[in-house]
């Protein structure tokens, strides 16, 4: 059995030990051999392949990014793609695909299974953690401990210079990275991609925080969005599908605040930092596992599946269900979490 | 309403989380009042109290450690503790109680609340995470961090002198400190209390990691024990129950190492650096919701419960349930880990 | 003796170990008292105190930021600010005062002791590391530690896409914080305001970097230039003095380096969080000592004067004199670390 | 020219980044060959070498240990070492020796030098910061940090159980370690070979730190030792030369606090981790320069030096004067730290 194994998408703290864990536990337990596909799908699509075997994976478990290297290649937007990676497979003897990636590249996999019958099994990479079908996903917890870390770091400074710092963490359409590291870093303000905010309301939490001789901190997820109608955004912070820009939405909330409030705002954007690097003790445990049981998902012929965690244990869900929809927060949580804003 | 709060047991990181939440809630919400107590039970029992307030816990979300204090005070053991805590909690007009803490100081909330009708609720606490009826406790993961990352270093250290690097966790009973930090730290060796182990094996793990001319971790909980009759333990290695004395199997593993494999080996007991310091960013957000939804139970009247962690939900159960049974390792999941040893 | 103590300017970390180090010292050893002023020279300008005693310095070594608060007030630009603080120091009955900041809070305190004969000692602080007559300033290593392990970070992003990385640091005149962070991260490229850059080789380095099959990262100061005549800068992205506007130069060097290079670019500018939170162990260490011999100096009646980094030793100089030049990177130690770029 | 490379005695963060200087600027600057030997003077003496050049040293300066291995071998007590040593250079070709090592290996290549004619250049290390001739040497601000970081931990575990907590740090010969962790981290009693302690002083100290409130953290350097007299050691804490036994003053310190305090005590001894893991930036840039140094001292042809740290400076310092005495701390910065004792 010879098994092929592809990274897609953003690079995530966690890519490598999934890698290591599919190879060890391939290798030493079923004698399977394995094809490593550069780049995502760009690999499969051009025949480029890197050996994997024991020796490529020592010493890679703490590494972030992925030794396969990614890209966002979709071979479905590519003419000919499948028949290319169908021939590609076949020429390098490859009898099943382990594809690691997010919604895109577990939904190629997921085609590629369902109606080519190439044999896939996917494991769910999203730093963003908005996969439905599992409870966590690796990197997000890295991702969050990175992000809690530097809002620790701003306290001491708002503190000292009695200002508003406006953090900026990732999250386009989900604001699971703004809420947790928002809460464990004892954020005043958290505002997410889910709920519209209100900037009356958000001035009314850091002036009410001054009130209390503490300075505010905000966490804003980089897809959060004012509610419309009430203020204009610039052409400039819009990008073409009229979203507000990477990078954009935290410069643009400190001068509000500040414009409002009157009292000196900062914005911090994190940016790559928060995907970068070694990944947490948790992130290597979640992507270990999901290792050891994608490598036993190919060994049991169940294709056209994912891992996921539910709870502490690792099951396996039809990849089509787990890509259907996006993993938000919702309304209650956020509630739930509201009672420390202001 | 006036809530009693208190901590009880070893200090675990994420402590002062609970408390803040449940202070933070329970004042801003539902106008509730609130009493400190003093190092456990000792503080109800000896009226022992401090003031709890919005003000007590600014700032203490990142700290780790107790503000309240914690000791191992056992009212159960002590002769009429328990008339002199109802007195105490009626004289101090305190409603409810809520006890954070292990296996026995929710012990004692269950016997309060289900003999003596004190209206208990509970939140679980262990770094060890072997509560059972909970996914996952707070401290834990920052435990599990801390002795990762000391892995992480002593790797460098083995291999530059090819050395076997024995390290210490903690883990009395149950061996999931040893189990994730092993895992996430890349050892080759993990041994904890569920499984006694053979030093033959343990042995001729070390020999084959250094014929890949690797220098070899063995992660060992503190509780782990040798097969019976294989190996005789010195006196002094055993505590008066006949168990390896805390700091003790580390040492007496690497000695034995050493003169079996005829390899340098060296011991490294991590100790109390594990339980202290600021909590990981997952275990203030679960520390944070345990405390939002003990104090959410004490409005609904549900006492008797304890909060506790499924999946990602928070969730109440009995308490008497959660402390009937050790969450201990079970052996497939030992066995999952174990394609890593060697 | 009755002491004053004042923070002035950005704030840094190791700010509140030399506040503690003055107090415990002065009042254990020498009986002294103390009284704290809020926001640098705004304090005695406007008599707002606080009282600064054993109790209020309890924990806070390894606290970011400064107890006292900080500002940019400048007596010197305050009609009749000189004499509003020798009646204030007077009222307060403040014998000396010990003045910790930067260029400006030291320049002050300088002409206050020099043409007016309050008696001031002075505490060098910078983050930048910028201020002549001192080896070392205290934050400068946190600095350098924060940025070295975003860098540390950023390299598994960047080869895992194959991407440049550009990293914008802290410092608008002096290069110190990139240069050191640059080296010890590992950095392809490192840009500093002391040396103008030419882009043209700039991209070279970075094509070379891709040649050798490993991604480049940039280190670049926010005060670094490129070489006149050679790229115009858009007039956003210089300030109303013509520099480079704050966080302007590496979003502006990832265009250009994509537009000339045809890779991929991305930035990342760190902004306040290389300032803030807990001190690295040498800045504890280095602020300790200096508040050490900061009250000895006002024991020694050694006014005028600001401690000293030499070697390991700490030394007197005059204020006038450690503020009269800027201490930048010279040509030679800039070639040095130039083995490493490309 | 072609340069041999060898790293001896204990390991230590910042030797990878040494040897990636010398490398890097060797090869590109000025074209030279390099030869790495294994495991220190095990190399040269049975010709145990490694190629080494740019490929080798790519990656390696974040990483902790030595890619060239370490070992203790010293050829002047091997029968005909110098001899072999000589013949096996000649063998080689290889025209110069870096020796990058303590007091041991360092002595080895002073007598190679002055007394056989090898050419030898000497790069300092030792994580203890106990070599004269230089400010610092590198590894020593990562084990302190490390150290640092362990007792900010230790504090919130003392003060949750009002423990006193003895943290044993390395420093066999001197308290530098000791002193600079005990000081950054807030301890209140540092204690270290250069001065013999007081047992009843240690007591005191403690008991009056509880007195305000407080639970004491005492930090101990391993070579640490109580006055003569005044308490026997039971001879199992005493090695064979009549020092204390590795990992034993803290124990038995804490033992005998607890016996005559009535508080209960803790060790946390902390071993090898101070050792191992990726340097600080500091320690990268501290062995980055002296790397480069080195090499430029070889093709200056400056023979039987070592590089060493004045102030900001590398300078070059005959190898048999760094070594002929230990640097240790002296009384009065001793005294300069005790203000914090207590």
């Amino acid at each position: 059995m010879r098994v092929g194994v592809l990274t897609g998408g953003g690079d995530c703290p966690g890519l490598n030990a999934v890698i290591r864990a599919v190879v060890r536990k391939g290798v030493q337990e079923y004698g399977y051999e394995f094809t490593g596909y550069r780049d995502g799908w760009r690999g499969p699509l051009e025949d480029d392949t890197v050996p994997l075997g024991i020796q490529a994976v020592r010493g890679i478990l703490p590494r972030g990014g992925t030794i396969l290297g990614s890209s966002r290649t979709n071979p479905l937007k590519t003419p000919d793609g499948i028949r290319r990676i169908k021939d590609n497979l076949a020429k390098a003897e490859v009898d099943a695909l382990i594809a690691i990636g997010g919604e895109d590249t577990l939904g190629v996999a997921a085609r590629l299974h369902d109606e080519y019958g190439v044999k896939c099994v996917g494991v769910p990479k999203t730093i963003d953690n908005d996969l439905s079908a599992t409870d966590y996903t690796f990197g997000f917890d890295t991702a969050v401990g990175i992000a809690t870390e530097a809002i620790d770091r701003l306290h001491t400074t708002a503190e000292s210079h009695m200002r508003v710092l406006v953090v900026e963490v990732m999250g386009r359409h989900a604001g699971w990275i703004a809420l947790h590291s928002g809460l464990a870093g004892g954020a005043n303000v958290i505002l997410i991609p889910e709920q519209r905010f209100d900037l009356d309301q958000v001035c009314a939490w850091v002036t009410s925080r001054f009130k209390a001789t503490y300075a505010p901190i905000v966490v804003v997820a980089e897809g959060a969005m004012p509610k419309d109608g009430e203020v204009v955004l610039k052409d400039e912070t819009l990008d073409s599908f009229g979203h507000v820009r990477l990078s954009g939405v935290g410069e643009w909330l400190a001068k509000e605040i500040e414009k409002r409030t009157g009292k000196e705002a900062r914005t911090t954007v994190l940016g790559h930092v928060q995907r970068g690097g070694t990944p947490s003790a948790y992130d290597r445990w979640l992507a270990t596992r999901f290792g050891l049981h994608a490598i036993d998902a190919v060994r049991d012929g169940d294709f056209g599946l994912m891992v996921a965690l539910k709870g502490t244990d690792i099951v396996r869900v039809p990849i089509s269900e787990a890509t259907a929809k996006l993993k938000t927060v919702d309304a209650a949580l956020y509630e739930e979490v509201g009672v420390f804003f202001g």
